[in-house]
């Protein structure tokens, strides 16, 4: 399809591999949709290669500015891997629910999903590092990480951080109820949606707690999905 | 490390390439678990090349037997690629809850994952399509189905429906409260777990329903995650 006819939503998108194809209107590329789908994930899925193999690895992830950021043990295969610059693809998905339709072919889902490709670099410096972790803890559970007991340098050394751009991404979004063929709003077949959302529950104490400890009220706050 | 290191669990890998490494402990090759995992899921994520680009869609799936299925419009690039045979990571992840430990470092997430490497195939002939369709369906709404218009041939050729075996999978499963270093267990740090899980929530009406058309009871079973 020659630039031409792209929507002026369309034409924002970033490279043509990240502009989405089918169903375009359900994308977008403005940086305010892309960080606030972005700030409410916590799990992000990273394909990469390896021998001639793709893999995808769960693990969880935090934004800061214009870049995303994730972690491990410094013997992970993985992360051994990415270090190296290989092609990483980077990607969010949140499911919001399940839309039923009068027919099985219009049956979908509501999701908020984000896709960026690029390249994944090294957090360098204990400094950096360490308060990069700082912000991925504060994201989670805000003024927890004054509470914890210091990171100590061998476990700083055996974390590795790596952050990747988002210079090319873009979001894909479907909100609200099923559409439905014309003749078929006729049926009587309930159809609508049944929300669905990540429930944060009641925090479960650890058994050797010391005595006297309190569950602290930044659980209260955490939101995620 | 020479595979006669390796324990009772760990021997049970289909291939060095799915052997849970880091925190061995945590991986588990039986059918039964596998499949306990991926009937618990919704939402998969796919990894593949395009271009030796790697990519990662999430998308709805569902198992039958020792394969996994998913499906989308037969225009979709993605699918396009997959079924040309090309080499697959197939991921699942539910995320169970937020470990909270003394320290920074010994912070964890419980979840479940299941990787699975191989290649997808396409379900062929339109009876076969149909029924596992069908399947799919009855996996999230068991009695929906004969209640649907029923699906045009036309609907069926625009469907493009994947199946993938399980022959070189594994699941990574992490359970439990925090593990601290012996000595934070004294520090007035609180410690435990924060639950979290998909919840389902009250079917939202379509604007458009039939006069009388009750919610269906099958709601009520819906469980994901």
């Amino acid at each position: 399809m020659p630039d031409t006819r792209l929507t002026d939503e369309e034409a924002k998108a970033p490279s043509a591999r990240t502009r989405v194809k089918r169903l375009p209107q359900r994308g977008h590329y403005d940086r305010e949709t892309l960080y606030k789908v972005l700030d409410a994930g916590l799990i992000c899925h990273v394909g990469y290669l390896i021998d001639s193999q793709p893999y995808v690895t769960p693990t969880a992830y935090w934004r800061e500015g214009d870049r995303v950021y994730w972690h491990g043990s410094s013997a992970s295969r993985a992360l051994k891997n990415l270090k190296g610059g290989i092609p990483v693809c980077f990607t969010v998905s949140l499911l919001d629910g399940l839309v039923m339709a009068r027919s099985g072919f219009h049956h979908s889902l509501n999701y908020r999903s984000v896709m960026a490709l690029g390249k994944a670099e090294l957090v360098e410096g204990d400094g950096a590092k360490l308060a990069t972790l700082e912000a991925f803890s504060e994201r989670i559970a805000p003024g927890r990480w004054p509470e914890l007991r210091p990171v100590t340098k061998q476990e700083l050394k055996g974390t590795t951080v790596l952050h990747m751009g988002l210079d090319e991404a873009s979001a894909k979004i479907r909100t609200g109820g099923p559409v439905d063929d014309e003749e078929d709003y006729a049926l009587p077949v309930w159809a609508g949606v049944v929300p669905i959302c990540l429930a944060v529950g009641t925090p479960e104490p650890d058994s050797r707690l010391a005595p006297g400890t309190k569950v602290p009220d930044y659980f209260k706050q955490i939101a995620i999905g």
